[in-house]
């Protein structure tokens, strides 16, 4: 099959629909550059999304989350699932090693079928990637994916708040002094609904363990009166040890949130959360318009000649808005 | 004299306008309080305003800013100056110790005609102080301060920014191993044309100026080339020592502003960063409005019965916003 040209949306959309992953690739491509073209995907995915589960999997740089999604979407793939990943990395796709990293290990799925695997990056507008990513997920969503995993780096704000915004969430730590400390610290504590200490052939492994149970305890995860407590289960990655617990622990949680309300009402959050987000980021988006234009330097000179005041200015720039 | 109603702002400003204090007084509580009346009498003081010189001074807590503004004031006051001084304070007026402290210090000069003196704090509202601060400057100005003493507190971005907003900022520390580098990370270094060493009678002291003349050193303040290097004055504000000093150290960085071109690009910056800040404002303050409105829940149920997509949500909710 041709690939559609990367201008005409809806035939590409039609073609990602029917199965044709190039398409799908451009229309992420779209996505990512956060343009029309992202409006235009986004609003021909949406009726069709909605159906996925998605799976956000975080940690600290080198805690393994690269070799660890690439494990645990072995497993899933052993049940016949439909997967999409999306790696998010906040730094170009050009300079970023570990975008190559993850290309390197999750290359036994990239020819699977039932595996689409794609990095996402940043194109340097703000709040983008807090913003493309559900774009991206209803576009696996409406293309037939049945669950979605998103691996980001659990540093900054923007990317615990993606990470977060999951059905649910799996924090990666590693084994030693600290490493709990440090994700609670990052406010991954808050966010993880299953933990994973990988590399827990390595010394510290029991400590570590010990550390997130007690923090959890401090945190009044009990998991009594129907409350979920988080997992931690003990992998090693590289040689796809535990993926059998850990693909349970998150099944489990599923099966927690879909026997609650909760499900419904964690989705229901992220949607206000996203429509807010959009929301502000639009007028955000006005303001920094407004100061770069002519009319902005033709009041402050009304201004300087104290012709208007401040607040005059401002509502006479407010005004003068353009429709959008 | 009568004071004029709270409500009757023009009446008001004609009273603060030909000295009546107690006018003056409502006024700054219209500005402080942020709404229609600190617009109306902002309006009113904007034509007539521009005609003082605005003095900064912040420092740590404890470093002895109040007893500093007090003396200084004193100072001033010999040479027949009308001036106001604005202490900000970020916190509540009725919890803060600092107030007090500031009027009981500062009672010397409460009677005096030529002096007038007022606490401000924020009422709550978002970017409150930031923007009230030059108002109240310009309505000290329009009623007839030659020099306007903004005292605030150095810790926090927007109490810098406030200090750093005045023609001449001075910035207060202590004798002490390390409050020199303090002042650098709060970012003190940057606003400072004049450095105080506060309680120089206390060990330390020459380390201290040592400490500030390596730092300006560092950041390439030589003087040379018309350029203005920070000067480095010691006090002892409780005993009015070296407030002869101090005073000469401002007045001579005013003359070396108005005397390059300095004074109008500083005036220039801060005027489009206001203007900037009032257009942010207001575009943040829409979004909180839009987003506590029924048409944000409406369309959020559109969007959950999946009927419009987020992003088409979000443009008629900005559709649909007030003219205001």
């Amino acid at each position: 099959m041709a690939t559609p040209s990367r201008s005409d949306i809806p035939a590409l959309y039609e073609a990602a629909r029917s199965g044709h992953r190039p398409s799908l690739a451009r229309l992420l491509s779209q996505i990512e550059r956060g343009a029309e073209g992202a409006r235009a995907t986004g609003a021909l995915a949406f009726p069709d999304a909605g159906g996925g589960y998605t799976l956000g999997i975080t940690g600290a740089p080198g805690a393994g989350k690269s070799t660890l999604t690439s494990a645990l979407v072995a497993r899933m793939r052993s049940d016949e699932l439909s997967i999409g990943v999306l790696a998010i990395d906040p730094s170009s796709p050009f300079t970023g090693g570990a975008i190559l990293g993850d290309r390197v290990r999750m290359q036994e799925h990239a020819l699977d079928e039932l595996v689409f695997i794609r990095s996402m990056a940043t194109r340097g507008h703000l709040g983008g990637l807090a913003l493309a990513t559900p774009e991206a997920v209803r576009l696996l969503e409406a293309t037939g994916r049945q669950w979605i995993v998103v691996e980001t780096v659990g540093v900054g704000q923007v990317e615990v708040e993606i990470a977060g915004a999951a059905d649910t969430t799996v924090v990666v730590v590693n084994p030693g002094w600290g490493d709990a400390v440090q994700a609670n610290k990052a406010g991954l504590m808050e966010i993880a609904d299953v933990f994973v200490i990988n590399k827990s052939d390595r010394a510290g492994a029991d400590d570590t363990r010990r550390d997130l149970e007690y923090m959890l305890d401090l945190s009044g995860h009990t998991g009594q009166e129907g409350g979920w407590r988080p997992e931690v289960v003990s992998t090693v990655a590289i040689d796809g040890q535990g993926m059998d617990e850990l693909w349970e622990a998150v099944q489990k949680h599923r099966t927690h949130l879909e026997s609650s309300s909760e499900l419904a009402e964690r989705r229901e959050r992220r949607a206000n959360d996203e429509l807010a987000k959009i929301v502000t980021e639009q007028l955000e988006d006005q303001a920094r318009r407004l100061q770069a234009s002519e009319e902005f330097q033709r009041l402050r000179d009304d201004i300087d000649h104290r012709v208007i005041d401040p607040w005059e200015a401002a509502s006479r720039l407010l005004g003068s808005r353009p429709a959008d």
